[in-house]
Parts: C-alpha cells; structure tokens; sequence
C-alpha cells in the first residue's frame, strides 16, 4: 500500500525523527540516508536514524520508490540536482519544507522526469541536529501535501498512506495557500518572536540579565520558539517572502491599533480583543494541537 | 522574624496561589481573605485558599500585619480604600501586581499611614480565577519588591523573608526601572501574542479552522499568553503605558529593519539575528528560568 525503500536525505530532526518514526512504525520498509555532514552521518550511524547511512548522497537514493529531502528549503534544489543521475525514474519525490510553492519549482525543475509531491508535517521543536529527532515527532500532527496540478493520484495516496503510517493527519491544497496558511501560523510567529528576542538582547536600559531573569513574565516562551535553526529560517523567510511581508503587513495594523488604543487609554477596546483571543486557545486545545495543563505543565517543578 | 497574621484582598490565581503557599511553607501564619465577587468566596472557602474566608475587606483587614492587595491594578487604589478604615496603624502594605509606580502612588494614597511596600511575583499562568491558585507558584521564580524611598527597612527585611519563605527569590528595585524591565519581559509579549491572536483570527483568505489545525507550527504557543486574564492585562497596559509605548517603538524599529532584510532578500542579515537568539535561551535555561526539554515536554505525547 505504501513505499517499501525510502530515502532521506538530510539527517537532521526532521530527516532522523523520519527515519526513527518509519523503523518503529514500519517495519518492513527499508530506509537509507544521507547528510553531507560528515558527522552528521556518523552519529546518524551511531543512533541508527536509517538502516543504512550512506557515504554519497547518489548510493542514498539509487534504490529508493521514495526520496524525501530533509534539508533547509533553500538548499532543497542543489541536493536535489546531485542526485538527480541516480534517482530511479519511477522513485516518487517529496520533502518536509517550511514553505511550499518555492520547493515544488525547484524539485520539479531538478527532477522533471519524476512524480513530485511536497509534503510538510507541522511538527517540530527547538532542537536541531541528528541527535534531535524522535520517532513520536508526527503523532496527531498535521502533514499537509500540496501535489502539483495534474499529479498522479496513486503516488498522492501511497505518500498520505505513508504518513498516516507515522501518526500524522494528512490534509492536501495547493502550494500557494499553504504558504498563506503557514506564514501566519508559523512564520510570523517565528519573525516576531525572533525581533523581540533581540530588542532584548540590545536594550542599554535594561540589561541582558535583567531580561534573563524576569523572562518568566511571558518572554521565555519566545525565546523557545527563537532558538529555533537559523538556517532553516532564515530559508523560509527568503523562499515565502510574499506570503510572509503580506502577513506581517496585516500584524503591523493590528498593533498600530493597539498602540493607539494604549496611547488614548481605550481600555474597552484592549478588553474586547484580550477576551476574543481566548476562545482561539480553547479551540486549539479541544482539538489535540496543544496540552491543556497551564503554563505548558512547567508549573509543578 | 515574618509576619504572623496575613489578609489577602483578592483570591484568584496570585491571591490563591499566595494563601497556599503560607499554608504550605508557613504553617504558624494565619491568613484571612477576601473577593467582591461571592462565587469566588465560596470557591476560595472550599478549596481553603485562606483560614478564614470573610464577608467584607474591612473584616478580613481587621487583625492583620499584612494585607497584600491581589486584584487587577486598576482596582488597587479602590480596594484600599474600601478597606483603609479597617486596616490596623502597624500593618504593612503590599500587593502582586504586575506594573509598580502606578500601584505604588495608588496604595500610598489610599493609606497614607501605613508602610507601602509594593511587590511583584513574576510568576503566573494563563489560568485565572479561585480554581487557578497552587501553592507552589513561586518557587525558584522572582519576586521585585519596589520600596519608595526612605522605606522602613525591616518592614523591607520582614516581606523579603516571606516572599523567601514561599520558595521566591527576592530583588529590590526602583518602581520606574521595575516598569521597564517588566515592559521587555512581559507586558510586550503579551501584546504582541494578543495581537498576533487577532490577527490569526479575521482573515478571509485564511480560516479560522485552519489557524487552529496548523497552530503546532509556533502558533500555539502565543495562543497559550494570549489566554491570559483580560481585565488584568488592560489594567497592566493603562497603568504601564509609557514604558510599554518606549518598549513598543523600539520592536517595531527592529521588526522594520527585519521586514526590509526579507524584502531585499538579505539572508546574512537574518541569519545573524537568527543565530544570536539562541544564545539569550541558553541563560534562560541555565540560570532555571525555563524547561529544557524540547517543546515544553510536549512531543512525547
């Protein structure tokens, strides 16, 4: 029903917690992997992310039915291209990108001659590196596939098989809305919560231990989501840049509002909109995408 | 060496969270307590968050050598002075809140002849009401005590060990520094997470729905802040306004700089930020300040 020789190029948390989440919950299928890292690859080895830890990333793929690029987006079209020559012509391709539309031209422009179906899971944690991935990563997470126009529905459904197989909920649509989509559940989030970190970082009045501290008034949970990869960031922001600046544009009013009602003392209209966002959480919660116990649990230590 | 007989105005999360804590840490103190609203009473009496729960402030003030004001900021001058007559020439005044000049001026005038000490607990969840107290709320936390100038020292040394006594660490600081301090490591991250909230939840182009499946992309987490007591937050930001307008100004000059590297396609630019975030997380965990698992613990279920 599904694929029977994955690879997985790039071990990193998601490339690993693939690869672990496949040995746990797929045992027949065998997996091979790579990572241009060459200690990446050692530990990769030393944990057993994959069944075989590959030394080129062409010996990674030269078997597989299904090749899942695990790299930072921006660098999706380049690992594509080296291995191009040795993927098989019937090998489905997919990915575990941040950011859609930009990843689908490229792998679609690297390997014109095979199915390719980008995939994201939205799961994900601050860590990063083959010592970060867990096999339990996807369970009751969202993996969205956003297959091309046209795109064969048997490859749609062996890929949704497969991650339905990880633990994950599968929803598909198209390249461009996912980008919208994401950009204001994930990356917004992401760039605001770096900002903020560094305005912090970089106040003369207040020092950098003060902000230390007294994080625990609400900025530690920022500093969590901004000790996230640089890399894969940084690639996101570049690569949905459109959906990005629109999204911040509409972030930008709403606070301008705000920082007007504070600067004209309308305390009715900062309690309208404090009391409208709580109904958000409570969805959020009732539908499994977060753990109910208060302040994440942190408060019984 | 404390104080021996403590009333509590206000029994929700902080008030609550305080009466648990002296009963757990310091058994030989007695507490009284009292809430305007009547539902909260009974509740405060089931739970036993004080000894005695009493019928009006002026009763639960009547035998105290402590009385810590627990009510949203912008009701401290009123609740203070509902109870000024009550309150025993010796007692010592303090109270939980979350912005430091506004609340000092209010209690000093509303008593003038008591000693003023105003603190602040930076501890708190998203929870709030009777049933959101626990006693061990603030331990390894900080709590700033703010004493105006020429302050009874030993009144000072006495609310320290108290504090001390229900596991916080004690700092003393000027009001207007507390203010700005405070404005960097929480009033604007709640903000921002209440913004960002709204924002998520009037688009067109994006459902409601899909906000809440996608949120575990680091949406959620701002979802968590932004669940917090809305009378309590816009009191925070009328009685904070100007620091958090200076704080304000100055993530927004950052966040431009941000959204015009993203623009320009500047990727060095958002790198380097990206990269010096990770750093200030670091102290955070190590100075105890936060989790250090992954995800808040979240990703084993």
């Amino acid at each position: 029903m599904t694929f029977e020789r994955v690879a997985i190029i790039g071990l990193g948390l998601l490339g690993g917690s693939v690869g672990l989440a496949v040995r746990e919950h797929l045992p027949g299928v065998t997996t091979t992997g790579y990572d241009a890292d060459p200690a990446t690859r050692e530990r990769a080895a030393e944990r057993g992310l994959v069944g075989t830890v590959c030394e080129t990333g062409a010996e990674a793929v030269a078997d597989a039915d299904l090749v899942i690029f695990c790299v930072p987006v921006g660098a999706i079209g380049a690992a594509a291209r080296e291995v191009a020559d040795a993927i098989p012509a019937g090998a489905v391709i997919s990915d575990v990108g941040s950011s859609k539309a930009a990843v689908s031209q490229a792998l679609s422009e690297a390997l014109p001659s095979n199915v390719v179906i980008p995939a994201h899971p939205v799961a994900g944690t601050e860590r990063s590196g083959p010592d970060a991935g867990f096999s339990s990563l996807f369970h009751h997470r969202w993996c969205i596939l956003t297959p091309p126009d046209g795109a064969d529905a048997e490859a749609v459904a062996k890929l949704s098989a497969f991650w339905e197989a990880l633990g994950a909920k599968v929803e598909t649509m198209d390249a461009a809305h996912h980008d919208l989509v994401l950009a204001v559940t994930s990356h917004i989030p992401h760039l605001i919560a770096y900002t903020i970190v560094g305005t912090a970082s970089d106040l003369e009045d207040v020092t950098r231990s003060e902000v230390i501290k007294y994080s625990a008034g609400g900025f530690r949970d920022f500093t969590r989501i901004a000790a996230s990869d640089p890399t894969m960031w940084r690639d996101v922001f570049l690569t949905n840049r459109e959906a990005v600046l629109e999204m911040l544009g509409r972030f930008t009013e709403d606070l301008t509002a705000l920082q007007r009602a504070i600067r004209r003392e309308d305390g009715q209209a900062l309690f309208d909109l404090f009391t409208r966002t709580r109904a958000i959480r409570r969805s959020i919660i009732e539908q499994g995408q977060d753990d109910a116990r208060p302040d994440f649990g942190r408060s019984d230590h």
